[in-house]
């Protein structure tokens, strides 16, 4: 059986909920695909995990990695996927989207030394994709990163592998589920901004500082994404007229409501632009609570719409294993 | 450039509208996949049009088939797919519901010459999937045939190329937009059964004679394919338990409306039922008009839904030529 090897570059709540999600999927994805898909190592900020043989899946997540067989405290992940024989490296650290790194030059590294990527890190491709696309082209290594946009809710591979001879004329939609959440609040229960922002920080749908998503910059990133890789644009986040939910009032949702509409924030990847609209409520966007749902206009097939889940460390693990699995059929 | 050439066998409204989306494509078709799609002939029930070269696409449409240069009265489908040295064979007749034919001999025996097939043919599927498949290993050809549930919504597809690690646990939706545009009318406009089938018989919607799509014959079909396709089952039409919704009443659906509820003709794959069912006005399945619109629950994505349109020639054509590429990308 063919076997296809990674290197994980991260190792927050996304990096083990894939370990976790891989170790129950293993012989699944074995059966279905014919790969053996396995784990070369993990590296994390002080240093990586790089056992003689695999890293024992069952027993990875069970305590520190520095107290792990094969730990090297202090090496550099840039180093250690230079060093790593693995197929790919799968970078799930966070980045700064301004800059993109630290995961630009992961990306880079891997490609240059031969491995092909899958990725959850936005900040990358939101500001560097040329930069990474050219990469790509010269090592003849391939990126993948459907989850960098919409969780577990298939879009750059639905484009690629189901719409085939469709060419994309707009795209819009709900990319963020956290300002998703607030507005169905504020409208099915009637309660101010503040309140359901405070009741999605107390279920942990929004971070302690959630300005990153209310400001609208998380749907952007995901617009510059969607922008460059399904509407042939090369655009960076400068490029997008941003404006978050922050000042929607209560009057506002009510009123709308009552004329048959509900406030979202919606990112227009056409128009490059992320504002607050009236979505009918008979509309296939008009979606709840923490769903994202994204609308592609084509020329064929017309609107093609699709709904999920925006987040999680297990729904986004769909997206990176399904990559993953791709990548590891074409070696 | 990789030349791929395709026999279209059935010239009705499906047919007509594959070959001028082919023509508006061929181009675009180049552009994106690197791949020439030719088609090297047409059949109808009459005879085939089988030219020396490649049939030109624009001028086919044009005059009938009978009238132009490379026309043979009488032959027959079967001897022409023999006979024919294309790629593939795209199968658009219309199919008897208990037997699968024409389309089922059409299908064996393209893949007994050495062809793969592209269709949008539900009956073959619904009711000898297994021999179908069986033959598909036999011969190594393709078959594949996202167009027969859905339309345009990506289904098979969606699962196979981008939910790659995921089991599906269950799926259920909107399978036909006939039933769907007439139960929404219903609960929109507060009109009886009656008056809503007309404006659909009306408008085009609905056929003179709807009783297949309102006895939700047609979603059993649909629910047979996708049982089969994607949860590894193998049953036929009689598996499926079958409730249409010619006993709906507008007392019904506005009993339904009022306690927050719509109406909906709700194929259940999992669970091999058609029935009508509440949907809760906010479920992403509540959708409106001749929409279709499926949910796929995993365990790992959770839930991913597609909303798209279920049928018209040119929307059927954006699933047809995307499995045509996916095959001549495999050549």
């Amino acid at each position: 059986m063919k076997q296809y090897r990674i290197l994980i570059v991260g190792f927050g709540i996304i990096g083990k909920g894939l370990l976790k999600t891989l170790e129950q999927k293993q012989a699944y994805i074995r059966k279905r695909h014919g790969v053996d898909l396995r784990v070369s190592g993990v590296c994390e900020i002080n240093g990586c995990l790089l056992p003689k043989g695999d890293v024992d899946l069952s027993t990875v997540l069970s305590k520190p990695l520095a107290e792990q067989e094969g730990w090297r405290q202090g090496l550099k992940t840039l180093d250690a996927i230079k060093e790593s024989t693995a197929d790919a490296v799968v970078e799930l650290t966070p980045g700064n989207i301004q800059t993109g790194q630290p995961g630009l030059n992961h990306i880079l590294a891997a490609l240059e030394s031969g491995k092909d990527v899958a990725t959850s890190n936005k900040a990358p491709f939101a500001t560097n994709y040329k930069r990474i696309m050219d990469a790509q082209e010269k090592t003849g290594k391939t990126v993948l990163f459907e989850a960098t946009v919409g969780g577990a809710v298939p879009l750059l591979n639905l484009y690629r592998e189901t719409l085939k001879a469709d060419s994309i004329e707009s795209i819009y939609g709900i990319l963020n589920g956290t300002t998703n959440f607030i507005l169905t609040k504020m409208t099915d229960d009637g309660v101010p901004f503040d309140a359901a922002l405070n009741e999605a920080k107390e279920l942990g749908i929004a971070e302690p500082d959630p300005t990153y998503y209310i400001q609208g910059i998380d749907t952007a990133a995901k617009v510059v994404i969607l922008a460059n890789a399904l509407m042939g644009q090369n655009i960076t986040f400068s490029d997008v007229k941003v404006t978050g939910i922050a000042d929607i009032t209560y009057e506002t949702v009510s009123l709308a409501s009552k004329h048959g509409y509900a406030i979202k924030l919606i990112g227009d990847v056409g128009a490059r632009e992320v504002s607050p609209r009236l979505v009918p409520k008979h509309h296939p966007l008009n979606v709840s609570g923490t769903l994202n749902a994204i609308q592609l206009n084509t020329d064929i097939a017309r609107d093609v719409t699709v709904i999920g889940r925006g987040a999680g460390p297990r729904e986004t693990s769909s997206a990176i294993l399904s990559d993953v699995i791709t990548l590891a059929g074409r070696k």
